[in-house]
């Protein structure tokens, strides 16, 4: 269990022929919920075996086109496959309007045939978007040149201690009382013992936290919202040979990233949201690395399972991570 | 020369993994003109080789989104590639507000940096849209459920007389001249003997056309725009197995596009527009040959030459026509 993200787009402003716009899923009990959605998503989520059906919420960071671009057809497509349960969009408030627009292209004032809930997001604080029995998602303000623009952080929530169910056969516990227990619970024998709680459950582990940060400039603002998160996704649009665009386009640099990712003393850093300047990606892990060794390259088509120890699969191999367009893509 | 035809995606409604929605280019003299421009088109043109940059006319058949929801992207990366040429864009008029909602969604009011000209189609009847040295282009009014839809024909115009090399040597006539000789003038000799036009020249070949209609239901409407053209691209989203289907969402069938093919007296019929309900697309062939010999299926990455006469290379093999799509997609 535990999260685990899958990276369907990772690529900045325009596509490539193998490099898609940005878009991502966060798993949390095989839930999957998506984070951005620019153009070509829905066939990304078909290319790597994304069950979007079971998608009820859908976070846009900001409205640039390589964020959302994919969102329209994404819902036309819900339509068309007679969706009825509900869909909510956690996103900057024009959004609406442009759903809207399109919709009303055809036919005015029409709606979707299933519940379209949405939720505009507030860029000046920390707030807490959705809550589940699981997990709790937070949006977070992001600095990119003035746009409203929010990351967001996926809380785990921790889960009840486990039964131990050598114990329920030695103590003949009924039934009834083990949802007790688990949360915390003593268990009285018939002669008037009390077994502690310790010694009948187990703890669960420790919950996860997933942060993903994109499109940002360097900032420090960020660092109470990130502390100690297992796994940050933060974009790393330039090297530090443009670094002074990534600060006039509101961006980062791979060591920028990094750095952010050491003072937040988080776990592990995937970076992603390349430039299409760059046609060779391994100068990314190897200016970052310096600053934050624990740092991946996000590679499109990729699951990364936070609960997992070993992560060596997902080091990057020079031959491997030339992507396939030409140099004139 | 003549004009040629670029699939660039041919599938209705929703996409799938190697089925991208509707965008051509038509190319006149290697210039490219695109018609429609589904989600995904940017990127299938980096994968067909169309030099992007050289469109300077689009025309959008109607608002629904696999017609038209890659075009934004388009336009953003026309923005990040520094154009600074005008593009035309002819499209029902609501297009123009969802262009606006998107560029005013991060920056209100704002324009992209190149002259985007705008004109609002009409689907009541055939109007010129375009009017270049070689080419006209009109927009032909389409039955789909009530929807503003129209379709393209466009039909070159009749080049000039070719100047014969040989009759400049042997008259010695001066270049000052040739032009004129090209338009229909005869040639004077110092003696003042005449020499007619038609010795001197040779006829230029005759000008092609080629109409686009999708989407649209049955309808002979239709046939009076569709007289001999050298190539109609008809879409037939459906078998005759759902004819009520095809009848009831506007549609047509590939019997009926073969039927209206037949009507109008075209040279070949194109078929496209395909419902992803159809794994196996080998049986549009099938169904419309028997209404008209001429038909071809269209095939995305194909390029369509219509002054080559023999078009054997575009013969539907089997195997090929199964698309790599599983089923479950």
């Amino acid at each position: 269990m535990g999260l685990k993200i899958t990276i369907l787009g990772n690529n900045s402003a325009r596509p490539l022929l193998q490099r898609h716009p940005a878009a991502q899923v966060v798993y949390c009990n095989d839930e999957p919920f998506l984070i951005d959605c620019g153009e070509g998503t829905q066939v990304q989520m078909l290319r790597y075996r994304v069950k979007s059906w079971r998608i009820n919420h859908i976070f846009i960071s900001h409205l640039h086109g390589d964020h959302y671009l994919g969102l329209m057809g994404l819902l036309d497509t819900y339509a068309l496959s007679d969706r009825q349960h509900p869909l909510h969009i956690y996103a900057p408030a024009p959004l609406q309007t442009i759903i809207q627009a399109h919709l009303s292209a055809v036919i005015p004032d029409a709606t979707y045939p299933y519940p379209l809930i949405f939720h505009p997001t507030d860029n000046t604080e920390k707030k807490l978007l959705y809550e589940g029995n699981h997990l709790s998602i937070y949006s977070v303000p992001l600095v990119h040149n003035k746009i409203h623009c929010t990351g967001f952080v996926f809380e785990e929530k921790k889960a009840a201690r486990k039964m131990r169910k050598d114990k329920i056969e030695e103590y003949q516990i009924p039934f009834i009382l083990i949802d007790g227990i688990k949360k915390g619970n003593h268990f009285e024998l018939p002669d008037g013992k009390i077994i502690p709680n310790e010694e009948l459950t187990t703890d669960s582990r420790i919950p996860q936290k997933y942060a993903y940060c994109s499109d940002t400039a360097y900032t420090e603002s960020l660092l109470p919202y990130l502390q100690n998160v297992d796994l940050l996704y933060h974009e790393s649009t330039y090297l530090n040979d443009k670094i002074q665009q990534a600060q006039q386009r509101g961006h980062s640099t791979a060591e920028q990233a990094a750095t952010i990712a050491q003072k937040a003393n988080v776990k592990r850093l995937l970076l992603g949201h390349y430039s299409t300047s760059y046609y060779d990606l391994l100068p990314f892990l190897t200016e970052a690395r310096p600053a934050f060794a624990q740092t991946y390259l996000s590679q499109e088509g990729a699951t990364y399972d936070i609960s997992q120890a070993d992560w060596s699969e997902h080091e990057i191999k020079t031959e491997y991570f030339q992507p396939q367009c030409s140099k004139q893509d």
